[in-house]
C-alpha cells in the first residue's frame, strides 16, 4: 500500500456491465431515475422533468448515494433552464437559483454541493464566453453528462486500487450501499467486488442490512447477488459477531463527506462498524472519490448531520413496529474519526494518515 | 459496588403494578399467554391448554425472554399431565416425556432447562412421597406457580441492586427486551428503570430496536413508555453514535445463559454493544437471576447458539426487504466474553470478576 499512489491510466476493461440497473440515465428528453425505495421488489424508472422533481427525488431517497445525488442535482440544474426563454444572463440567474434550491434537498453529502458548484462555474464561464442561449443550455446538459461519465471512470479506478488491499478468500464487510446504485456505475466501496468477480477471486462479502432504510438488504445484497458475487446478508447488530468468528478480513464503506482531517461521514452505523473493526484488528477502508473530499470542512464535527423522520424507524416498511408517540433519535449519518480509518481509497490512489497532509496532496 | 453482596430482604414495595400487561398468567383453567409477536399493535392473550401449544408458543416467539420461557415450560409440564388418568408412576413418566419434549423448543436460554429440571425433580419427590394422583397434579401446578412468583421477587431484588449502580440523570442503553414482558413481572435489566421511576430519579433509557425481531422497538420501548419512563428508541447501528455523543453512562442487558466463567449469551447484537461500551469507557452490566447462571456450561463457547429462519431478516416487516434467494446469517444470540462484563447483577447481589470464583459462591 502506498500513500497517494497515482496509478497509471490503464483502466481495467474487464469490469463489464454487470449491473443491469442504472441509478439514473439521461434519455435525450428527461432524466430517468430508478426509484430505489421500491427495490428489490419493483424496478421503476421515474421520468424527472423539473428541478422540483429532482429535489423531491433526492429528499425522499428515490435516489441516494453521494455520487448519484450529485449527478441527479447536476441534471436538475439543466432541467431548470432548458425550457426558459431568456438571454444568457437570464439563464445564468436561473442556474444560480436552481442550484441554490437543489442544495437544500439534503445536507450531508458534499457531492451535492460539489456538483452544483461545478454547474455554476461552467455556467459562469459560458456566460463570460458570450455563447448563445441554445449553446449555453447544450453545454450545461453536456456538463451533467460529463459529471456522470467521470463518475463511472472514477469508480473503476477506485475499484482497482481497493482490490490491491484484498486477497483471494477474504471476507469483507460493508455497510449501507456504496455500489452501482449509489453512483453512475460500479460503485465506490463495491467496485472492487465486481472487479474481483471478473478476475476470478473469491471474496465473500457480508452486507449489513443498514437500518432504518435497509440499503444494505435492498440494494447491496441485490446488486451483488445479480452480479454473481458471494454475498451474505446480516443485521447491523451481527457485525461484531461475524468479526469475532474470524470471518472478516477487511471492512470497506463509502462516504458522504470526508473532512480535511480524514474524519469520515457516512451512513449511520459506520462509526460502530469502525470501532468494532479496530477492536478486532481488522482494517477499515473508506472508498471516496475526490468529489467527496471536502477540504473546506476542517473536521467531522463541522459536517452537518441530517436527522430524518421518526417514521423511518417506527413504521419503515408500511407496518408499525414501535409504539405510537415513542421518542426516536434518527440521524442519517455518523462521523468516524480519522484514527479509525486505515486508508482512504480514491481514484488517484490510496491515502493513509496523516490525512491532513495527504488528502491535500491529492488536489495539488 | 460489592462483590456477591447479599442485600437484606426488605424488598422494595414501591415497585407498583406499572406493567399492566403480563407475559403469562394462569387463569385457573389454562395458561393465558400474551402473544408478543403482535405487540405493540395488538394485545392478544392465547389460551394454552397442551404442551404442544406451549412448545409452539416458545418456538415461534409468542413468548420470549429467558425467565418467561422457563415459566411457560413449567406450566407446559403440568398441562401435559392434568388430563391424564393414571397412577403416579404413569404421571411421573408423562412429566419426564413432557419435559423432554418441551426442552426441544429452543436451545439457548438455560432457564428453559432449569425450570424443566425443577419440575422433574419436584415430580420425583412427590412420587417418592407416595402422594395421590390428584395431589401430584396439584403440587406440580403449584410448583409452576411458585416458579412464576419467585421470578417476580427475584426481579425486584435485581432491580434494587442494579439501581445502586445508576445515578440521577444517567443515560442507560439497553438491547432487546429483558423487561416485564420477558419475565413474570418487572423484568431483569429493566427492573431498575421501574424502580427509578418510583423513586423520582431521572434515568434516560435508550432502547436498541434489536433486529431482526425488534423486541426493543415493540416491547422495551412499549413497556417503558407505558410506565412513564423516559425512553428513546434507536436503531441498533446508532448505539456507537449515541455513546460517542456522551449520552450513555451505563449499559444494562439481560441474558439467556451465563456460563461458569462469566461469559454471557444474550440476544444477537449484545456483543457489539459490549465492545462499543468498552471502547467508550462505559460500564456494561448484565442482569441475571441465578436461574440463568449455568455452572455446568464452562464457557460461552459451550453455549449452543440458535440460528433462526432467514425470513426474520428478509421479510420481517411483513414485506420483502431483501432479494429472493440471498444468503442470510441469522444467529439469535451471541456470546459476550467475560472481560467485557463490568458486573453481573443477581437477586443475591452484584458479582464482579473473577467470575469463575464469584459466580460459584452464589450457589454455596
Amino acid at each position: 500500500m502506498t500513500t497517494n499512489n497515482v496509478k497509471d491510466e490503464n483502466v481495467n476493461d474487464q469490469i463489464q456491465e454487470q449491473v443491469a440497473l442504472q441509478s439514473l440515465r439521461w434519455n435525450g428528453q428527461q432524466l430517468d431515475l430508478l426509484d430505489q425505495r421500491l427495490l428489490p421488489e419493483e424496478i421503476v424508472y421515474l421520468p424527472l422533468e423539473t428541478p422540483i422533481e429532482v429535489w423531491e427525488a433526492i429528499r425522499h431517497l428515490k435516489v441516494r448515494g453521494a455520487p448519484a445525488i450529485g449527478i441527479a442535482a447536476a441534471y436538475g440544474v439543466y432541467l431548470g433552464i432548458r425550457g426558459v426563454d431568456a438571454v444568457v444572463d437570464g439563464l445564468l440567474a436561473e442556474v444560480q437559483k436552481g442550484a441554490d434550491y437543489l442544495a437544500t434537498s439534503r445536507p450531508t453529502a458534499v457531492n451535492l454541493f460539489w456538483a452544483l458548484d461545478r454547474m455554476r462555474a461552467r455556467a459562469s464561464v459560458l456566460a463570460a464566453e458570450g455563447v448563445s442561449p441554445d449553446a449555453f443550455k447544450a453545454a450545461l446538459l453536456q456538463e451533467a453528462q460529463v459529471i456522470q461519465a467521470e463518475d463511472e471512470d472514477t469508480n473503476r479506478r477506485i475499484g482497482e486500487h481497493a482490490l490491491t488491499l484484498f486477497e483471494d478468500g477474504f471476507g469483507v464487510l460493508t455497510h449501507c450501499n456504496a455500489g452501482g446504485l449509489a453512483t453512475a456505475k460500479y460503485g465506490t466501496a463495491l467496485a472492487p467486488f465486481y472487479l474481483a468477480k471478473e478476475q476470478g477471486l473469491n471474496i465473500k462479502v457480508f452486507a449489513d442490512e443498514t437500518r432504518p432504510v435497509l440499503q444494505g438488504a435492498r440494494l447491496t445484497a441485490f446488486e451483488l447477488q445479480q452480479a454473481g458475487v458471494d454475498v451474505t446478508l446480516i443485521c447491523d447488530n451481527m457485525a461484531g459477531a461475524v468479526m469475532a468468528k474470524g470471518w472478516i478480513q477487511a471492512v470497506i464503506v463509502g462516504t458522504d463527506r470526508v473532512a480535511a482531517n480524514g474524519d469520515v461521514a457516512n451512513k449511520i452505523g459506520t462509526y460502530s462498524v469502525a470501532v468494532l473493526a479496530k477492536a478486532h484488528g481488522i482494517p477499515f477502508y473508506v472508498a471516496s472519490p475526490l468529489s467527496t473530499i471536502d477540504l473546506n470542512t476542517p473536521t467531522g464535527g463541522d459536517i452537518p448531520i441530517e436527522e430524518r423522520h421518526e417514521d423511518e424507524i417506527t413504521q419503515g416498511f408500511g407496518k408499525r413496529t414501535a409504539p405510537v408517540g415513542v421518542k426516536v433519535f434518527n440521524p442519517a449519518f455518523d462521523v468516524t474519526p480519522n484514527e479509525y480509518v486505515t486508508a482512504i481509497i480514491t481514484e488517484k490512489g490510496i491515502v493513509q494518515a496523516p490525512y491532513g497532509e495527504n488528502l491535500r496532496k491529492l488536489f495539488e
